[in-house]
């Protein structure tokens, strides 16, 4: 699917915001359709994800303490009429290990965000049957 | 080496394509020269590869099962007159623990992938002599 | 904070140099004030840092060897009048595992650098007592 760029976003979230939700928020108030979505910065007790295809369903990994946010990277499509934020990350401890997953929910302490809005016909995400909502496939 | 942009892109990959070729040909078919790569998924049986300076090649990490995608990053360049994919990856296992390298081969599950055409004269990359194929370096 | 898109640079940098000083010296020589950075490559000896809370004071985490960059991702923004480079790296080793942090330093091996400049209200570092120095927040 092909796009033309839209408005740029570049700013540092609220420390305390809930990290899923404020990308939720952040596009909702701004009618952001679609958009591709990156940061760094750290949080607090980040909830991870990971996608079991033997369970269908998504393994919940609950980290304690504040990582640094290596990478934030992700997209806004829609869902149910509504924009939905489909976020991956990589936290590191104070060893410098890493972790990561689908992320669920994670504290803000420092982000800094920056969205990429796109603007064409709308990439929608529907239910598969097994507990992941997708956008179709493309050929290349 | 500046740039203007080009088109954008952001599909899903279909499921059981390879990744790296996936990449390729999609620019191949649409001419493609110089562009970034990014996206977010999960991989089958990932390969990917850790350059050593000893031995003067890759070494191969094959990784078994499903892993979340928590980064690609990456770019297309012109090798031997061909858009050629350079992609490194993060992946994530049911732990949270975290693998990467370079991408070699891996067989998409889920991939939603970013491409950002540039437009300018091409980056070219060319043997090194040390089985690394890279750019001509650019001053500051 | 809304941007629109300035500058756009895909490059090699120079075998030998350190990542952080050359993100900022670029940015400098061509006054870039605002912008988003993203790379691969590998890295010699990164040291990256941990932000601990309870000290207020970065942890310096020295890694030794060549490692993989798997991800470089960040920004540019003034402190103190002038661009500074913020940057979170994750790191792959021979056997594929991960580390990583905030880059403090690390000297490039190969490195395929992107740069995209934003142009507008330029977001300014202020340091806030903790040493670290933040933008200011926004509200969504």
């Amino acid at each position: 699917m092909e796009f033309t760029p839209g408005r740029v976003f570049l700013l540092r979230v609220p420390e305390g915001e809930d990290l899923v939700a404020f990308v939720n928020r952040f596009a909702e108030k701004r009618s952001i359709k679609t958009a591709i979505v990156k940061g760094i910065g750290s949080l607090r007790n980040p909830v991870v994800g990971y996608y079991s295809e033997e369970t269908k369903s998504y393994k919940r990994i609950e980290l304690f303490g504040i990582f640094e946010l290596l990478s934030l990277l992700g997209n806004v499509s829609l869902r149910d009429g509504r924009p939905f934020a489909h976020l991956h990350v990589t936290l590191g401890n104070a060893n410098g290990d890493v972790f990561g997953g689908h992320l669920i929910e994670g504290e803000v302490f420092v982000t800094e965000l920056y969205i990429q809005e796109l603007l064409g016909e709308p990439l929608v995400r529907k239910d598969r049957g097994n507990n992941l909502s997708l956008w179709d496939e493309e050929k290349d």
